[in-house]
């Protein structure tokens, strides 16, 4: 069956943009894939994708997908913007991957764009958040990301004896890696002391344990892979893209708090297609919203066992030279996190370590690349695997 | 390749839902379409599609998928939601059938919901709908859809000599076939001069000349063209499905105010994949958001001439015995138009007639049928064509 390859990435950097609109950015990151691939310009684009958790509060937009293809200047034969908060990425490159699988384009662009400051409408940020909670059970009394994060953190250190440390591992980890990818979030160095120092924000959880949100946008150019040749002389494969959504959508639902049972379904699915096992993975991005995210991911992904996320990530195996490298472009906690952007970000990074393009200390020997990337609880769960 | 089946449909009621929440409704489409499919139950769903245009505003809901997720029932290994604007129910159809088709999944679930009435903030409906709009240039000034679509009947009148009798038809017309469509919003008979006597809204269209919005969900169950037979004695095929939006997202950017020219486009892509004409289509749902709306549509699909869509309708070329029925089930003008929903609904309405289940009154001797569904100013369309 038709294969599905990668020819161009592109990404702005992730921040606070006050001087620049949501398309804005997205035309910089557009313009970035078209010119990172060969012999593609904006008007041989077939299928558009735009992932974009909430352009209507936040730009008090609708009809994105509309909104965009005017800015970029795209005439498509396939186009929608799909949202599922979180995940909306990793949404965007399934749809991305399926248009060109199924025959209905050649070239897909998959954008992602989110831009999270300054409201039009003066109202909360936080506020405008919580509306990916359930609104009748959750969001009305006050619950947000941290709150439930912390629950997760909470019971897995209880279990499992991870400790407020080995979060900081991970903090202190992919802040250094940001400091190699100048399209990071944040570029100031952190140390273990200034992570357990931060102030609270939800107990166990800390500021520096905690993803920011971000003003940024990623795009990803995606061509059926017989064509890739003619764009590039790098294409990277998506072998396995796994996804799993569980009906349990509060978190009074889930069963178990110290495991992401949807994203061992998605892994599943992913290492199933790709013909690989969690061993063959050179390096993964994964979605570290709150540190505590990255060990309950490592370990549904199968590269420790369940319960020793914390001791994997202290003895550093998720770090270079470690069994594992995880989140080298920053991760989200130090790359950023613009919502829709993120999973077409992370698989940029990961183009990016297969073709061996990514600076000194972030390079890892790579020929396989995985993103994770949730939403909610992580009920919504979407694995990639790439190769080249 | 894989062929794409539709073996369930199912919609509520569309019409001022004050006692049912988004998820109620949703519920009782699927509910619906589970039955009207065979040994199906909420279990088997593997895909889940949902449209809706505007959960965050109306609901103050975000990632909706996850939310209806748990509602319904379903754990699925690939879920999105997709909006755009009132194309959004074609674009879930569209996402629904790649995923099939693409080997992703076996059995989608498309479900389209809006419940547009009692605003949980208490602001204004019309405000909510016009982010579809481009706010900085056109939302910003008070534009809304009745303005926009009145531009396109002024032009039509001026260049072809369509008349306001004529369009008056096309509202009598679809408000008599809803009245045999117990699911219409609308259950009044109106005349002609009930149509030109209405309150004047945006100079031509009167009140009957517009669509209400509406509450209200659709679903349809696709399968794998080989399972179809598996789950339904009558499966309906999706034989073409085109697409176009084009890069014009605002009015003043459009060059012809007389046709929908991404609609042609869609509709050329979908005779061609289909392997049919124009003329072989036996029934045809059109997005009739606005009388001067089913006009341009019937010239643009190619049923009749450029500028002569006044006068086909006018000889009853659109009604039962005529050249080729239009909007049987009522269309958006009586049927109603709860945004996210609208495409579902028209390719139930298809599935009714391919099937030969419609009422006396609606009933058209059909083989291959066709929906065609919009989003902002006709500038995105959907087409999708069936047969038994």
């Amino acid at each position: 069956m038709t294969e599905v390859a990668i020819v161009g990435v592109g990404t702005t950097k992730y921040g606070r943009h006050l001087d620049r609109s949501a398309t804005d950015l997205a035309q910089l990151a557009v313009r970035e894939a078209i010119e990172d691939a060969r012999d593609i310009s904006i008007k041989d684009i077939e299928g558009f994708v735009l992932s974009s958790q909430n352009p209507e509060i936040l730009q008090k937009q609708g009809n994105a997908v509309n909104h965009f293809s005017e800015f970029l200047g795209i005439s498509a034969k396939f186009a929608t913007r799909v949202e599922g908060a979180c995940v909306s990425g990793s949404m965007g490159l399934r749809t991305g991957y399926m248009a060109v699988k199924s025959g209905m384009v050649d070239i897909c662009l998959v954008v992602g764009v989110e831009k999270c400051y300054e409201l039009p409408s003066g109202s909360d940020i936080m506020a405008a958040f919580s509306f990916v909670i359930d609104r009748d059970w959750e969001a009305a009394y006050g619950s947000n990301a941290p709150m439930g994060f912390a629950m997760f953190a909470t019971r897995h250190m209880h279990f499992y004896g991870t400790t407020e440390e080995q979060l900081a591992v991970v903090a202190v980890k992919n802040r250094r890696f940001a400091l190699k990818n100048p399209k990071a979030h944040f570029q100031k160095p952190i140390s273990i002391d200034d992570v357990l120092n931060s102030r609270p924000v939800c107990k166990p959880l800390k500021l520096l344990d905690c993803c920011p949100v971000s003003d940024g946008a990623s795009a990803a150019i995606l061509v059926r892979g017989d064509l890739a040749k003619k764009f590039t002389d790098t294409p990277i494969y998506i072998k396995g893209i796994g996804q799993h959504l569980i009906n349990e959508n509060v978190i009074s639902s889930l069963s178990d708090l110290t495991e992401f049972t949807a994203l061992k379904r998605a892994a599943k699915e992913a290492y199933k297609q790709a013909g690989v096992e969690p061993k063959d993975i050179d390096v993964a991005e994964t979605h570290d919203c709150f540190t505590i995210a990255e060990i309950l991911e490592i370990e549904a992904l199968g590269f420790c066992e369940k319960g020793q996320g914390g001791k994997f990530v202290e003895e550093g195996q998720t770090d270079l030279g470690g069994k594992i490298p995880v989140n080298t472009g920053g991760g989200l906690l130090s790359r950023g996190h613009p919502i829709g952007a993120t999973g077409i970000c992370q698989a940029g990074i990961i183009v990016q370590q297969l073709r061996g393009e990514a600076p000194e200390g972030r390079q890892v020997d790579a020929e396989i690349g995985l993103t994770q990337n949730l939403g909610g609880w992580g009920t919504s769960q979407a694995v990639v695997i790439y190769s080249r």
